[in-house]
């Protein structure tokens, strides 16, 4: 089982609210989540189950979609309550169709370089698993890392063996102790649970959480190709599955592994990761770079030219910029705090917005108009919808649309316009076999996405 | 006489070829070359010549409308040649009108904190002047520069003296020598000077220089409210008045000044002359900084987040993005020679482009597409034109236009569109007295500027 939820603040402007970094390809051709995907695929022949976001779910179906995976299921979350409640969802549904269920449960954001040692440690977690054990897998560490919990191990060299205690992230002094004691490893966050075994130390543990998960799985429906748990739900405490179950459980064992495993948590994990070039620089698109070192320079549409600059990190989207020392990049989550504070929306979502038939991008604003630039993916279909405050321009200038408007159905082409009067029912489909661009102003003295009245939705919106 | 000249690469990317940092305003409502005019206004009652390139002719003239001020002259130099010339092409037209005339020369881009010194020190210089004396200001260093060049002088707290010496950019141990000695004043780049006596010394050191500029304003065209040099300006040699005329003239002379004049030479500069928060940041624009110290953070449109940065200079534009160390900000036009020799535009236009009419801005670009924000001044016109290779579609989302196509001449109010096609004859104008804005939705194989036939055009382009 995956957990594709969360939503990764501290790799802000790039990751935010609506489109989080599992989804993101910043370390090459495939997301963090189909990397992930493609991992689970190498160690077991059965089909994934997703647990993610409600908000994510064509994200999610488009990724799958995209590398060829097929899911077993795809659970929605109306809410996160964090991973202990997530991995409960899938364990309910997974012990229904086989008491005996085994989970090898994955965070949606981790990078493993050695995939053979890997494959290996999932074999041995599984026996511990088969045998009633929740297993996870303790890291070794390579330095003094204060970011993770670390699991204090009998024999860091040997194999499956019992956890002799959970600790919580410590200082720079304790990590280091940590380091020079040998017989500390970092917690991972990944596991191989029987499902049924997790659920009763579940019940044990958070009664409450075991209780509401399982009720929400017997009220789930079956919404198109997700399935959405009851309202129970969110009636279940959050937490995580450390503190849940894994710090209480007599049952946690630990397999110690040397993978090259990384949590990818935040720009300088990132750079750790990517190719640098001669002056430790890792700079991504457009960056013309004048005496800089060691730092991360990832530019979107733009130009970024950079001057004498040590250990930085600079991420330009095309609605924000960040500029952080390398040593605060933790920090990150600061700012996306603030601009939760301050009601802003540069955390929630990007200027281009993902829909399950395509995007649109906001690329001008004024006092009563915008201008959105709209792509429409080959075969599929907007909502047939009218907008009470705003009419809309739309000038096709790549590909075909066939344009609904009011009783009428017509096919506009490359340089061809229609004009949707306020009120108006329409829609807009691209019956080709090339995307549809097609640029919409709009003007109205309101202009939010919520002016829409959908009559009929083929994705069950 | 202003010098309007000028490209201020140190301050891009905000300043570029064909919007530089003289008409940007930086610090403050009044741009540095309306400052730069007001300033003028209060020392004398007589209106300025101005001399700038050709390119920078509407926006020269819409600053001056701005603030009010007429010009006596308006001369466009075709190419820079430096300042020496340009001085020249006043020099000539002002001793055609009046022989005994004196020239108060000031580069637009000075900021002057202490204009009632000011003042004092040009009536002491036009004593001099009257006299036929090239005089200079000398301004008492505060600290070890090298960015400027220096005067040695006799007295640095007397009044009008002959300069001892020029001496050109001292490297830093130089600088702290000359700092120390204590009669050593930086070379201000502003005179007070004769035209006759000006012309008499080019004429002495640099004869092609005198006669080139004296042949092209004799040969002067008058173009609408502009005077266009003849051809024969760009046979005259490139040099600055410093190398071309006051290093070798025996009639040198200098008033020593401590009025607070800082040329804006980079953003360090711009730093300096603003206002600063308690961790000594100039923050512009929409910013969100944390740990953030000594540094200038600009923003344009977008949000700039930073963390735990030091003496960092950050400027966002619409279409590049600089980090600069502030040690290193004269090297920001290693940038825009890097860019210059790529062939690229960031160095030379800004996303949005500044028309005797008003302004457009491109805000998405595509295969075959193109679209652009246009608006319209009240009363304003744009030529009669046609393009061979586009189509245009036209949206009005403010104001009003009249719009001729072909033959036909129509109205257009907010919310209504029109179609342009390719070949077809047609001028926007706004008839109105509210600013116009519209959006443009370009469609063809080549979309360049310079696909468009002018039949008509009030500016005379």
């Amino acid at each position: 089982m995956i957990l594709a939820g969360g939503v990764g603040s501290r790799l802000w402007p790039v990751s935010r609210t609506y489109f989080p970094k599992q989804f993101h390809k910043l370390l090459g051709p495939r997301s963090f989540l189909q990397s992930t995907l493609l991992r689970a695929g190498r160690v077991t022949a059965r089909a994934p189950i997703l647990v993610c976001n409600e908000e994510h779910r064509f994200l999610v179906a488009e990724q799958c979609r995209e590398i060829g995976v097929e899911w077993d299921q795809l659970i929605l979350e109306p809410e996160g309550r964090n991973s202990a409640p997530a991995i409960a969802l899938a364990a309910w549904y997974a012990v229904r169709r086989d008491a005996d269920a085994v989970l090898l449960v994955m965070p949606s954001d981790h990078l493993i370089s050695d995939e053979a040692a890997f494959a290996e440690a999932v074999k041995s977690a599984c026996v511990g698993a088969a045998e009633g054990g929740l297993v996870t897998f303790g890291v070794t560490p390579d330095r003094a890392e204060t970011g993770y919990g670390y699991l204090e191990v009998e024999d860091p060299a040997g194999g499956l063996q019992k956890v002799r205690k959970f600790v919580e992230k410590p200082d720079q002094g304790l990590a280091e102790e940590y380091l020079a004691a040998g017989n500390y490893m970092w917690n991972s966050g990944m596991f191989v649970l029987g499902a049924r075994s997790y659920l009763d130390e579940l019940h044990i543990h958070s009664e409450q959480m075991a209780r509401f998960t399982g009720q929400a799985m017997e009220e789930a429906q079956k919404d198109m190709d997700f399935l959405r748990p009851g309202a129970a739900f969110v009636d279940s405490p959050a937490d995580s599955i450390d503190y849940a179950v894994m710090e209480h459980t007599h049952k946690a064992e630990v397999v110690p592994v040397d993978f090259g495993w990384s949590d990818i948590g935040s720009w300088a994990a990132i750079l750790d990761e990517s190719p640098r070039d001669e002056q430790g620089n890792r700079l991504c698109g457009d960056v013309v770079a004048v005496d800089t070192r060691n730092s991360y320079v990832h530019a979107g549409k733009r130009l970024i030219g950079t001057i004498g600059i040590d250990d930085l990190v600079v991420v330009d989207t095309t609605d924000a910029v960040l500029v952080a020392h390398q040593s605060r990049v933790q920090d990150v989550k600061t700012i996306v705090e603030q601009l939760a504070a301050g009601a802003r929306s540069e955390h929630l979502y990007h200027r281009e917005v993902f829909r399950p038939w395509g995007s649109y991008e906001g690329i001008a604003e004024g006092n009563r108009y915008q201008v959105k630039c709209i792509r429409v993916n080959p075969g599929a279909s907007l909502s047939l919808q009218l907008h009470h405050h705003r009419s809309e321009h739309w000038i096709v200038v790549k590909g075909a649309a066939r344009v609904t408007r009011g009783g009428e159905v017509f096919t506009l082409g490359e340089n061809e316009s229609t004009y949707i009067p306020r009120g108006e029912k329409h829609r807009l489909e691209n019956p080709g076999k090339l995307p549809l661009e097609l640029i919409e102003v709009q003007v109205g003295p309101y202009l939010g996405e919520d002016d829409i009245e959908r009559f009929d939705d083929v994705y069950g919106r």
